[in-house]
């Protein structure tokens, strides 16, 4: 890829995701780290040199330096998702392409005006879920879309938890309401949410349903909670994620003639290749005491980590800006905007005391 | 087992998953066929004939018939559900034990009736859930009940899916409102219901929400629904039954610590053994881009097919109360009870267009 010309990122804010992105941007073949930002000088210095950035590097002590530098063409803003409306406007307004981590807003209504901003100033704008770019989502797309071999999707159901830990529970922004404050829901729910979507076409749901005994701290932030999707024609889905139980990520779709499961969707258990199983027409021998057909598994290798091709695609819509003067992907923004409005549903639903919320015309 | 009592089982009826429980009567050490009984002598001669009966079986061309036959020990009753309340009771009375097909009845209130008929003349019975007689399921009880490798139980989800075909979904007496009227979910559903309150230590949930999508058929019986179940303390659970997807069958159980999966909870994929995945305080390394300790599979050897280690349960607890003076044992009822209970919750949520149900005081 030598001849392909490298976007020149800058990350902004030293999370600790922006660790994992900082290593995914050096990975990704047309894609630079130019510069960083924190709120302080040493803290991005530091970042820079625990993260390995070039030599070149140019160190911020605040965000609005960053958007001002002229050697930056896009943003990686992994922020607390309070503050994503604001700098995601102000960089789009300065030009920046925007890769923001998600949720990518604390509602839609927001979101909406960050999309607003980037087509008013050309610029693109994608989310930081990463395991839609693994090569095995490309294949996963392509059983639930088989009509032999998957059939119509009649059910899909999705979960993602993890156990935070004492200080989680109590420090991380993702439990404070002023930061991360669509919690469990925004963080964990984002990707079963994501999932369930992806399944069905990214059709939005007619409603949204969020299961009784959700659990709230006592800032009123969502540690785990459930929810049932419903569609016109009768499919319908179930997603949960909780701070509160063990790791699990699963995607389980049922279609009338096939059956998909994946055990690590959000993050593969290894990081060079991802499996996936399978069963078309499955049944039981005469006497039904087992199965003729057990579900088959398949495997894909991974030849650079998700996270690097979530970055390659992204530079690579850049450069199709950048230098043939295209026009920004209005995918990723619309996927992104409908993940949004299903969180936004179950968090309505939750806040009514599990009422049925209707998305008809949102 | 030369030294233990044969229990001679009469089999009233002669359904297509007779044959398998027939099988299952030979293969089991401690009981053995002694009747059979259909509408008609020649149905009931040509399967006893088709299952390999002994000559001595004696051929019942009435349930009245066999019912009077003073060389029964006990019942095994496939009949359609809506039949179990008049010809249990009626076995009741005649002392005779009963084994009896899943759901257990069309409601709780006739299953209570069973039960009542069943204390009052001192007879064992059981409900005709072949897995949890599984001797894989101990081993799921013991990992769901191991404070350090799974914690407490945040949620399960189970689901029991098979495609009906065009002849099933007309015909078969599970489509039928007077004969298996529950439908799908009182077939499918049993067995996903009986999962999470296995996983509940069939403590009874607080409330039972249907999900909005349920599809009925044209006379009323479902065809495929959910439900979200909600415990007191938080803990929650979703169960999906449908006659319209592809042969799906899964627990998923997520613990403080733990995770528990189960692909083929109901029908193993193969007869002489069973799996399960299971994991313990799962993490990912230092950059998230992988598992440091993925799950781990465990396979259970299965002697005896799980429906024979079923008949063997029921004929050693009938030989107890036959040659030993014992009482009937009260924990196969109250299970049946807990899953009818919940089975009749989720019915009434979907005809309440999906409102929740309290199960307080049932």
């Amino acid at each position: 890829m030598a001849t392909e010309t490298q976007i020149r990122i800058g990350v902004m804010g030293c999370a600790d995701i922006a660790r994992k992105v900082s290593r995914a941007i050096h990975l990704a073949p047309n894609a630079t780290i130019s510069g960083v930002a924190s709120r302080s000088l040493e803290k991005a210095k530091a970042f820079a040199t625990a993260n390995n950035y070039p030599e070149s590097t140019k160190i911020h002590g605040s965000y609005e330096s960053l958007l001002e530098d002229p050697e930056i063409d896009a943003l990686y803003v992994p922020l607390p998702t309070s503050l994503h409306v604001e700098w995601a406007i102000k960089a789009a307004e300065k030009g920046k392409h925007i890769l923001l981590e998600k949720p990518v807003a604390m509602n839609v209504t927001e979101f909406d005006k960050i999309v607003d901003a980037c087509e008013a100033n050309g610029v693109q704008i994608m989310d930081g879920t990463m395991w839609v770019h693994n090569p095995r989502t490309a294949l996963l797309k392509e059983f639930l879309s088989d009509s032999e071999r998957f059939g119509q999707l009649k059910t899909v159901q999705s979960c993602f938890s993890f156990a935070g830990d004492e200080d989680f529970l109590k420090n991380d922004i993702r439990v404070k309401p002023g930061l991360d404050g669509l919690g469990a829901l925004g963080d964990a729910g984002w990707y079963a949410i994501r999932a369930t979507l992806l399944a069905n076409n990214f059709e939005l749901p007619k409603t949204v349903t969020a299961f009784p005994g959700a659990v709230l701290n006592e800032a009123g932030v969502i540690l785990s909670c459930g929810a049932s999707l419903s569609w016109e024609d009768g499919r319908t889905a179930t997603i949960y994620c909780s701070f509160l139980a063990n790791l699990t990520m699963e995607i389980t779709a049922i279609g009338t003639k096939g059956t998909l499961r994946v055990h690590d969707f959000i993050i593969p258990y290894k990081e060079t290749e991802a499996s996936f199983t399978t069963s078309t027409k499955a049944w039981f021998n005469d006497l039904v005491t087992a199965w003729v057909s057990p579900p088959s598994e398949h495997t894909v290798k991974t030849e650079l980590p998700q996270e690097a091709c979530m970055v390659r695609e992204f530079a690579r819509l850049v450069g199709e800006i950048k230098n043939n003067g295209a026009k920004p992907d209005g995918y990723w923004p619309s996927i992104s905007r409908k993940t949004q409005l299903v969180v936004d549903a179950v968090k309505e639903s939750v806040d009514k005391n599990y009422q049925q919320i209707s998305l008809s015309g949102r």
